[in-house]
This record gives structure tokens, sequence and C-alpha cells, in this order.
């Protein structure tokens, strides 16, 4: 069996009714002074921006429309709440092929994720009701 | 006010059914190498252990019996799911005073967590619907 693993704990994603007011609340509770600009993401029916801790980060994520992957999330969870744990991997290519050989059901075919490198996600079945992000370590970090 | 703010994102909460069953898919399906001895905490009603990763952790928590403050959680996702998500703060007490300032809810007193500091929630309606943990950072750590 091949060595693939995950790596870094990338980010934790929490979906919001309300990005501006997500954001105000890490910078006036939680003290966040590093909080990305937020921005869309069409293509995945979102608007994201991110939390920058120390070691990962806090991917606050907005659905653009009723349409949005996410917006049946918000209406189950109107306040919002944690929607995925995203792990980084070497090669995303390695990972899919793993993932199944291990019997994992990868939802779709790899994509470009918020970060710019590919991405794609794992059914939470697989793995405790968590759905998880993998994700290609971007070029240059860690 | 204060500049009190969170420091590492320290881990993420994943409340499971069956704890050896979870180390299992994080060593099989994820190929974690490095996942701590399961340990029961009797005062929380849970049993935990820890899949390190190179900069976080996923705490894998069981409840101990219906009594658990966790059963509840597992009888409405079966499956398991995401619980909390914990941050690091320097200073307990400090970190209470500023959240109340703040008009948080903190929910009851600090208590010695399963990493052997200090720790405390914070209700998830002040965080986007997110239970958040903080958490005094370890001596030594980082």
């Amino acid at each position: 069996m091949s060595e693939f693993k995950i790596g870094p704990l990338n980010h934790v994603g929490v979906a919001v009714p309300d990005l501006e007011a997500a954001c105000e609340t890490y910078r006036s509770l939680y003290g966040a002074t590093d909080i990305t600009t937020p921005f869309d993401m069409p293509d995945q029916g979102v608007k994201v921006c991110f939390v920058n801790l120390p070691n990962a980060q806090i991917e606050l994520i907005e659905p653009l429309n009723a349409e949005s992957p996410i917006a049946n999330f918000i209406t189950k969870n109107p306040k919002g709440g944690q929607h995925h744990v995203c792990f980084e991997v070497r090669d995303i290519d390695e990972a899919v092929v793993e993932m199944g050989k291990r019997g994992a059901t990868v939802l779709g075919k790899p994509r470009i994720g918020a970060h710019g490198t590919m991405i794609v996600f794992v059914h939470p079945k697989d793995s405790n009701g968590v759905l998880i992000e993998l994700m290609e370590t971007p070029v240059g970090a860690h």
C-alpha cells in the first residue's frame, strides 16, 4: 500500500449566514488581527475569507445564493456551524487514487480551491460524520 | 480594552460513537501514525485520544455513558461529527474576564482539560454556531 498520509491541518471551514458579521466576531471577541479580504467563488456558490491564526486558519464561508452547496446547511443551522476540516496532501491525484483504494467516497473531481491549489472532498460517512477536504499544499508553504 | 487575543488553533474536537474505530479510520484511511493512547476523563464523562498532525490535533471524544455531555450529540449524530474548535490562550482567567466584558457567554468555570491545562467553553451562539474551547497553552509548547 502507498505511504500516502495527510499533512498539516490547513483550516476549519465554518459556514456562516453573514460573512462580515462573522469577521467582526473574530475581530472583536477573539482579537483576530489578520483576516483576509472576502472574495466570491461563483463556481462554488460561496463567498469566503480566512482568519489567519499562527498555525492554521478558520475559513468563513457564506452562500452566494439559494443554489449554493452550503445554502441547505445554513437553512438547517441558521447561526452557522462547523462545515468541514481541511488537511493538506502532497499530491491531489495520489490522494484521490489512494482514498479510493482504501474504500472512501471521494466527492467529484479535484478542482481549484480557495487557496489556488487543487482540492477534493471526502464524504462525511467515511470519517465519523466529518466532511473532510483534502488540499494540495500551496508551493512555498511550510 | 485589553489586548486579549486567541493564539494557535490547538485542536478540532470530533465526537464519535466508537473511539477505537475512529482511531482506525485515521490510521488506515488518512495514514496517521501518531495517535495517543485513549484515556478516560470520568469527571467530564468522556474518553479521549488525539490524532497528532504536524501543526495541530484532532481530538476524538467518545461518551463514557448516557449522562455524558456528548451523549446527546451522538444521539443526534449517530456517526459522530465536529463538536468544537479549540484555540489556545495565554491565561485562562484573563480570557474569562475579557470574554465576559466583550459580551460572550462563558459556560461554567475553568477546569482542567485533556492536556492538563485550564480550559473553558464559550457558547456556540456567540461564534456562528461553533462551540469554542479556550485552553491555556501548555508550558513548553510552541
